[in-house]
């Protein structure tokens, strides 16, 4: 749990979101992907020391599509890098925190991640991400 | 825009909120100080390459209190950190970006601030942040 790694932020539409960051913003986009496991599109873009990690719901399925039914666009989640991702889990879960799941999943980038439970973080939907080279 | 200064995050009882950040997370605690003029007591967190910001209401005015009575605790605003303030207001509004001030306001630690309308950042309350040292 040594740095942020990047902000996930839920949008309807990633080209008309991408257009706000790159032309409006002045910010450099770094890559699109599908991340279909997880049921978005997802476009990394620098924002110098992190990254702005935009999320756009592939139709109706998935957590970002819920996200943004019930609460509209907006922060969906901030991650932390950290590495040895199953250590920190087990940690965490000593320190009595929830996880969202038993075990990592795949995500952008090839990392491994997963997330604590918002009702453990005080409101915050965090993630550890583990891309085995932080 | 080069970097990310702080996220901001609205919690109800900072006393709580600190505890599991530094006790679970790891996290060290770098001051705590009132705003009164923006009605927030706030607790600054060091999170490697950035900041964390807890944020709690003195008492039911400001746009804190606001927040959690409509959404609960959670993440409030993400604050790029920028030098010449005045100018980046000139040049957001230029590019068509609605600010909630004409004028930066006085925030934690002595910074000018300024806030982006969430509508024109596809639901993101940024916030334009100056210390006079970016």
């Amino acid at each position: 749990m040594k740095k942020i790694d990047h902000i996930g932020i839920a949008v309807k539409n990633i080209d008309s979101a991408l257009a706000y960051y790159i032309n409006t913003l002045g910010l450099k986009l770094l890559g699109i992907e599908e991340v279909k496991s997880q049921h978005v599109k997802v476009a990394f873009i620098d924002a110098g020391n992190i990254k702005i990690e935009l999320l756009e719901p592939l139709g109706s399925e998935g957590a970002v599509a819920k996200y943004i039914e019930k609460r509209g666009e907006g922060i969906h989640h901030v991650a932390f890098g950290v590495s040895n991702i199953r250590n920190r889990m087990e940690e965490l879960k000593k320190n009595g925190v929830q996880l969202l799941q038993e075990e990592p999943k795949l995500g952008a980038g090839g990392a491994e991640v997963a997330f604590l439970h918002p009702k453990s973080s005080f409101g915050v939907l965090y993630e550890l991400c583990d891309k085995g080279d932080v």
